[in-house]
């Protein structure tokens, strides 16, 4: 039988068959960890797995958070309704 | 004596006397109620108070929230430790 390199991310201990996946995925979870710490930092007394959670869906949805910050704020509320979706190409292509 | 134009930001009545200005303002308050708007969705019970300086705290510094989206996770850290700000043209150039 072969021998398959795995990657796993040592955050959370999930596993990858790909490393570029799994670099992503890191970076995708330290971005999280960045948002929740700043959160916790501002928001005393908040749960801790709900700043996890907003820390996480701000990273997830990370295209988003950027488009808003350089001049689309309204993206954001796609973030819970994405059957408003735009199109991030067509954002992009629309400027 | 003369009349002057001046331009005043509706969300909070704050006055411009430059149209730039007051647009940009305008834009990070909108960012700032996105943000706080997200949070408050997610979190529910947050301290309003919290929530809303929370959204102020990323929309005053998108740049390095957007850098922070784009592959630069730590430059969050540095939002509440200016004395380790990284020179934005410098990240930039360092791509």
């Amino acid at each position: 039988m072969a021998v398959v390199a795995m990657w796993k991310c040592d955050r959370d201990n999930t596993m990858f068959d790909d490393k570029k996946q799994a670099d992503a995925y890191d970076k995708m979870l330290e971005l999280a960890e960045q948002f929740t710490a700043l959160l916790e930092s501002q928001v005393a007394g908040i749960d801790e797995k709900a700043a996890e959670a907003f820390g996480l869906l701000l990273a997830n949805n990370k295209e988003q958070v950027a488009m808003a910050c350089k001049g689309k704020p309204e993206v954001l509320a796609e973030i819970l309704n994405p059957a408003s979706v735009t199109d991030i190409a067509e954002a992009k292509a629309a400027g």
